[in-house]
């Protein structure tokens, strides 16, 4: 049992993967198969959502732990080490709130900044999320951050591929894990 | 930004997904094909995590809560639903904390209470997971009542599928969705 007083105000999921494909721009009509996704192998997924309070410049100081937390074990090492180590590949999946979103291909409207929602009753209320302008702008330069910190400490020769989903966008994603080894961080 | 006490004992990522597959049993060698899987259709997915200080007295209210909070969109209503209300299924995915796991099969080793996890520095600890056979009786309890709430509340005609994981297994799964649409609720 915890007990401490938090003021979260970035949240995020991170999950190990052995493959993961999320789309990054839906078909333009329901026939079409012109949907465009991006893919990842083994590595880790990051699904980030800004709440009220997040700030710019606290975000590398986030992104730093994130990329550099021991949870991926390393066959070498015996123990755990970070995604980097590994040489895994990284995918960041934006939570984003998106109000009444329609597209004749859905089956449901689109919430997806719902990591930041709280039961109240039977509903789900997200009163705690940032408005969408303010985080699209800190969702970029978190992506920023993490590529900048896999360039700066991945080596040469396996440079891990980090993908990134559309702000805003639908997270039409599919998962293959082998144990998904889900984390919570709230910073 | 949140600023409350919290005394977190069970934490429940609820996902939405379009269909889902966990192994519940693993192969009995590397090259047999004998591993034996649950599958879902249309539904949620409920990870759970047993944290110090969950009760079984306590259990009842948190799972009805999780079975109908209304997160699945009905078309017919044009609204969110709860996933009984859209006759979805039900998947059940334990997170155990099994240190030391060996299985020849295995990538990397098990901690599968991964969601009581905190950062320090560059290590997560697991302190404030609930031990692994007081958490086994709950897990079991946890899903009957899952499984009877959705009795009680479904209708005959479409009775949604409840299946669940194996306490103590790794939970290899694959999950495809059209938005994760990801809720954590601490209770």
């Amino acid at each position: 049992m915890s007990s401490e007083k938090i003021m979260t105000s970035v949240r995020v999921i991170v999950q190990q993967c052995l493959s993961a494909r999320l789309q990054v721009r839906p078909a333009t009509s329901e026939e079409a198969s012109d949907a465009e996704y991006v893919e990842i192998g083994r590595g880790v997924i990051f699904y980030v959502c800004l709440l009220k309070g997040a700030q710019a410049d606290g975000l590398a100081k986030i992104v730093k732990s994130l990329v550099n937390v021991r949870l991926s074990y390393c066959e070498e090492l015996s123990k755990n080490a970070s995604v980097l180590d590994v040489h895994g590949d990284i995918l960041v999946v934006p939570q984003v709130l998106v109000e009444n979103y329609t597209n004749t291909t859905n089956l449901y409207d689109v919430h997806q900044a719902s990591l930041g929602g709280r039961m109240k009753g039977k509903n789900v209320q997200y009163h705690s999320n940032l408005p969408k302008e303010e985080g699209e702008v800190l969702y970029r330069e978190f992506v920023s951050l993490v590529e900048e910190e896999v360039k700066s400490t991945g080596t040469d020769s396996h440079s891990p591929a980090v993908k990134h989903g559309t702000y805003g966008n639908r997270q039409v994603l599919s998962v293959v894990t082998n144990g998904p080894f889900t984390h919570i961080f709230d910073f």
